[in-house]
């Protein structure tokens, strides 16, 4: 195992009716005048925006909204909130959404206190100051409640990249299971990819000797195989919608994936489609993994059989331990389809034309070497192939 | 599941040689005056307090020493701890060692900025407020180093009692696996068994569908059923000690355990024990936890075959479900057997004889209602029964 800090200061308030905590968890943590950052209408028409509103006012703290985050989330509404917010004096973020408010809510609060253009941070520069950002959740997905992480698209290009730094950590993150019941079927189906795809990223790992963080990760693989179809089955059930959201939190905090090198490759080559294309992040990778792992699975076909046969219930072919490799990835593949995701480019809305252009973006967009690198690296010629498996 | 706030704020940072951050952790959790509270001379002839000393030196940071600390820590050196931290003014306390050195540290943390007697919050009292406390781990067992608990013998009566609040988590735990491989091989199993304990008494709920921390738990538990032997066979095996320490975290931090009634009943009946003969609490945790799981085992059969499943690798017996359950109960049994633990009273030390005395103790004493709750509520007769069974 390798030398790791972990470090999750983050307050989760977890069950039903956790909203009308926000303010006092606000004023907890510091907030004096709060800037609302959310997404579409429904978070407004469901109510949800008008009771986290009265929680704030009713602890006094003067509070200014700003909808409008769509999933990949743009550059131009972070620079929009970071006027807003200097302009307002405001001292705290409350993301209330899935990850694209909180990726986006977590760009605006670094960039209030940075003098330079928020993307430096995008462009590999780590996050040391921000302003303190709290979440009320409503899709278990992204992680972000319980992550040092952000993904933001930038429209000048359209390249979608990550930032990271502890002081984007949110201080709280309020979970109710009952704000993802709304949610219709593929956006469930897409954070059940999401969470599962975070696993699998931290699986897939070239450091020996982890088998703490090995066992933790498939018992929230398991679990999400397990409730993952319930919840699509019966939108309404509470108890999956539970599980499934504090697996979500759990599979990206990062407490299952200290000490190990970890892939990731994955999420580079799924985020050139959602920016391409606008897709759903999750829909994206369900195509995206299997056909990745596929092509790295020779790099280490015991840990392919292995989350096959623990994960997966796979019969062990002590002969031919790729068989139970593959078996596995195509049980997976199986899964995604099985809750409603797409199976390859056509349904995902993506053309074989734009491979080039896809690999180019990865692989040379925004400064990178001519490669991307995590569980193996792999250059432009492995990306296309990797590509032309989704089609 | 039920509603919860899961709320860790303990920056852990774990690896080779970590204990010479302890000077730097303390300065930035904001420590100017330090107690270094330890056991016995193992940690001094080591020089392992001398390295952490000189890291605070290296930071200018004055510190006082406070050792002595006994397994089964006792309230008498934490009124002294008390007065000294009184005395000198201290505003920070270095805890090195395992659970007696850091719950000793933990209580004179809360003691040190009370006015009454520290005994209070051993009585039922929650801490509100205590000095800062950091630790540099030596053993992993106790989970002291991530959790809000603290549990002192008073002299005065040998009573063993707990007490809790978020102001005695540490703010900062370092742990080094390679610290732990100078442990006598009967600590390091002491250490195993209290962690599964840990851990076993999250899996006995009465919550229905928990299934993310059901799985939790058993990942943890068949990561300790994997790494426990290896240390035992080969105690210089820093992999499998890293394993063990991070599950240890992991078991006692309750991220596994949120949102679900947990027993604890196993560690209230153990407690008299190491109370009146002073053994290691894992040890006379071996000798408990089948004792209790036997006589509990038809309050929730099915409970005990899936961890006996699940974990133990045991055939599910579909038409004699407490077959499998007891199998289940039989191995754990047998696992602490093989780790060198006790398997009965004699093996531990303790009395028939005593047994009215232990029962008296457990629902009677420091203004118990006559009887201990959890899983199950049990009764002064129900309590000699399970005494009974560890003979």
């Amino acid at each position: 195992m390798d030398n790791f800090t972990f470090y999750s200061p983050t307050c989760f308030v977890f069950g039903r009716d956790t909203e009308s905590q926000a303010g006092a968890l606000v004023r907890r943590f510091g907030g004096s005048r709060v800037l609302i950052h959310y997404g579409g209408g429904s978070a407004v028409r469901s109510g949800l925006i008008g009771r986290v509103e009265a929680s704030l006012k009713a602890e006094g703290l003067p509070c200014f909204l700003l909808g409008g985050v769509r999933p990949n989330p743009r550059s131009g509404l972070v620079y929009e909130g970071i006027e807003l917010c200097k302009k307002e004096n405001i001292d705290f973020i409350l993301a209330v959404g899935g990850g694209s408010a909180i990726d986006s809510a977590k760009a605006i609060a670094a960039g209030t206190v940075y003098d330079g253009d928020f993307w430096d941070f995008y462009s590999g520069k780590r996050i040391e100051n921000a302003l303190p950002v709290g979440t009320v959740l409503t899709i278990a997905a992204a992680g972000s409640e319980g992550s040092p992480d952000s993904v933001i698209t930038r429209e000048d290009g359209m390249f979608k990249r990550g930032a990271s730094g502890d002081a984007i950590r949110p201080k709280f993150s309020i979970l109710n299971p009952a704000l993802t019941q709304t949610l219709p079927p593929y956006q469930t189906a897409a954070g059940i990819t999401d969470i599962m795809a975070h696993l699998y990223e931290r699986y897939l790992t070239n450091t020996r000797e982890v088998e703490v963080t090995d066992r933790l990760i498939e018992a929230l693989l398991l679990t999400m195989i397990h409730e993952g179809p319930r919840v699509i089955e019966d939108p309404d059930n509470y108890d999956a919608r539970a599980n499934i959201m504090w697996a979500g939190m759990m599979a990206h905090n990062n407490s299952c994936g200290v000490g190990r090198s970890q892939d990731w490759n994955s999420h580079n080559i799924e985020h050139e489609l959602s920016a391409l294309y606008d897709c759903a992040h999750g829909a994206g990778l369900a195509v995206t993994l299997p056909a990745v792992f596929t092509y790295v699975m020779n790099h280490d076909i015991m840990r392919f059989a292995k989350v096959a046969v623990r994960v997966w219930g796979c019969q062990m072919d002590f002969d031919h331990p790729e068989v139970t490799a593959r078996e596995g990835i195509e049980k997976l593949r199986r899964f995604f389809i099985s809750i409603g995701m797409p199976r390859n480019f056509e349904e995902l809305g993506a053309r074989e034309e734009d491979i080039p252009v896809l690999v180019k973006a990865l692989c040379r967009g925004d400064g990178r070497p001519g490669s991307i690198s995590g569980f193996v690296t792999l250059d432009e010629a492995d990306c296309e192939k990797i590509y032309r498996l989704m089609l």
